[in-house]
């Protein structure tokens, strides 16, 4: 893979490229595309500011944000080498949402410098899209841009995940005829995905609730290697359980994996979960375990991150259709209920008909993926 | 023309899009071109920084940098109206220069914030384009981010603007049999157009070259409305006249207009020129005068920086072969050499049998650019 990878990577010189969509382009175009008779649309959104969606290409374009610092299982690789993961994103925009999306890579890790760059990037984009950022750093920029910028901000590894693990939950409990106020969740993993994770799953009624970081078990009152957003977390999930992971996951029904950590979790504990557990083992590139480990282990569901296995729950489902729904429906920012919204049209993208433990995700392909999300953000919207 | 290019650029909605050189994405595809198999690429440029080069987009992407304050003809109409003529850019990088520049429109005016903001975005772009900023702070900003940066930073309105005036000038001379170094040469216009054409006129050998703004013509020790920049000129160019520039345009033989003033030339100035007087009256979209009015005032030679016109001496020429041509050669700074070797190259596209007084530059489609431009640049570098 590795080798094939690079060698498609060598031929392509790049995934994208910028396109002119003025077709055998003439001398008798530039007066009218370029000067003089371009002054006449700067004029025109001078007088006019809105028609800057109409008369430029903003209404399409993206940003996509990095600074390099937690790229996808590899760590703080920094801006060079994050490019191509941000390449493949705009791929992924343009095939799935019809969008520009341009990568942007930081030749920074300052989070003011970072802010203040985006601030001043602004006027080329209707959004942006911050990406593969370290936690709780990227946190702390998203709440800042929101109150700086008009354009609205996605934080994909953290509302991206979170939308999409939703999704693949409601439906996955459906299978196993459980109810998600009712059964006991563990996140594990407390960066941008688990902290959002988090807030969703509490804002779509989920009651018992345990999120553990490194240190295990998140609570209130916990001394050590505590953030603003663990004491947000350690308020809306469950304070009466303590310990590590092999303690609380027992009586568990479904555990979330967004640590990092490969092989994290063993089939012996997933043993000690109630009965049709279901195992989201999202960590990319190496999940938390092996899809046919955690069967072996007794699950009765198991999904992860990776395009390699079934029931991939990966936020590429999200982001193309999502910010294409945001952009046309001039959504200004990304609300948990835009967040719930969309994980509700995602899931009900899988009749209940062709439901199953193998098929709990729609694919990237799904074609009805963005006319379920814009209806439900139009919904919300009336 | 202004009804039908808003008209047009409704209809586009945006001149340029990114597109995808992956046609038929299938998930397949998306575990080379993005998680898992996009890692060994990013591992691939950590363990060898040049391959930035040969694995992403980086080596054909351009910034093309503004902040609004000098739009062609408008002035200072802030980021959001100036992005239209950005695009536009982006359309002509991408149709002759075969490269994808991406319109960065600075939501900043300020000096130390846009050398930030530059520098910060690096890591995307093989080369950046200073584009419409106002003099002379465009002139402070590139001379700092030549020190700060990797990648060779073009300053178009200067340097693109220069080449293409003594390209033109070149080819002018041979048709009026005169000689460079020894006829008199106004500039008139000190901004950033004005002081490269002086210093690149300078560097190719013209020793008669007088330079004038708006308070007149700029000489060593004038103590009003100088600035670095000026004082630098008034050491390279002609300190022997003084005067208005009805005063020191008496036997002239070229007249240079980058003024910015419309209709500032007059036929009956023209008529106190030497005998077969050139005129290139290159503000935009106004020129200095109408080429009709400047024949019959008796200029031999008319130019404009307009489309509209023959003989348009517009950087569109320039801009797209030379920058294709810098990247392909891996140059890192746009010296002067560089400069008068593109000026050459352009001149030389029209062979001694085609030149004519209507017939002094090579039109933006000429095939014949790209080779001249980029063999003239690989000549300085052996």
């Amino acid at each position: 893979m590795s080798k094939k990878a690079i060698a498609l990577h060598r031929k392509l010189k790049g995934k994208i490229f910028i396109q002119s969509k003025i077709s055998n382009l003439t001398p008798k175009d530039l007066k009218l595309i370029y000067t003089p008779g371009v002054a006449s649309v700067c004029k025109e959104i001078i007088n006019n500011p809105d028609s800057k969606y109409t008369l430029t290409s903003k209404g399409n374009n993206i940003a996509i944000i990095t600074d390099g610092t937690r790229l996808l299982g590899l760590g703080n690789v920094g801006a060079d080498a994050s490019l191509p993961v941000m390449e493949g994103k705009s791929v992924i925009y343009r095939e799935y949402g019809k969008l520009n999306a341009f990568p942007i890579c930081l030749n920074t890790t300052n989070k003011k410098k970072i802010i203040d760059t985006i601030c001043a990037i602004e006027p080329v984009f209707g959004a942006i899209n911050l990406e593969d950022i370290e936690s709780p750093k990227v946190l702390e920029i998203h709440t800042e841009l929101e109150k700086r910028l008009e354009i609205p901000v996605f934080h994909d590894d953290g509302q991206g995940t979170a939308i999409v693990t939703l999704a693949g939950l409601i439906n996955a409990v459906k299978i196993v005829k459980k109810n998600l106020s009712e059964i006991k969740i563990l996140v594990v993993g407390a960066g941008s995905a688990g902290y959002f994770i988090g807030k969703l799953l509490n804002f779509a009624g989920c009651k018992n609730l345990i999120l553990l970081d490194s240190k295990g078990v998140i609570y209130k009152n916990r001394k050590t290697n505590m953030t603003k957003y663990k004491k947000e977390i350690a308020k809306l999930t469950n304070p009466k359980e303590n310990g590590q992971l092999a303690d609380v996951i027992k009586k568990a029904d479904v555990f979330i994996g967004v640590s990092g950590i490969k092989d994290l979790l063993k089939p012996k504990m997933i043993k000690t979960m109630n009965k049709n557990s279901i195992v989201f083992a999202l960590t990319n590139p190496y999940p938390e375990i092996n899809p046919d480990d955690a069967k072996k282990g007794g699950a009765k569901i198991v999904a992860t991150g990776s395009f390699l296995y079934k029931n991939t729950i990966n936020n590429a489902i999200v982001f193309p259709y999502l910010m294409r729904a945001i952009l046309d429906l001039k959504i200004q920012k990304i609300t948990m209920n835009v967040l719930h919204a969309t994980s509700l049209a995602i899931a009900k993208t899988i009749s209940c008909q062709k439901l199953s433990p193998n098929n709990i995700i729609p694919s990237i392909e799904n074609k009805a993926l963005q006319k379920n999300i814009t209806n439900s953000l139009k919904n919300l919207q009336s």
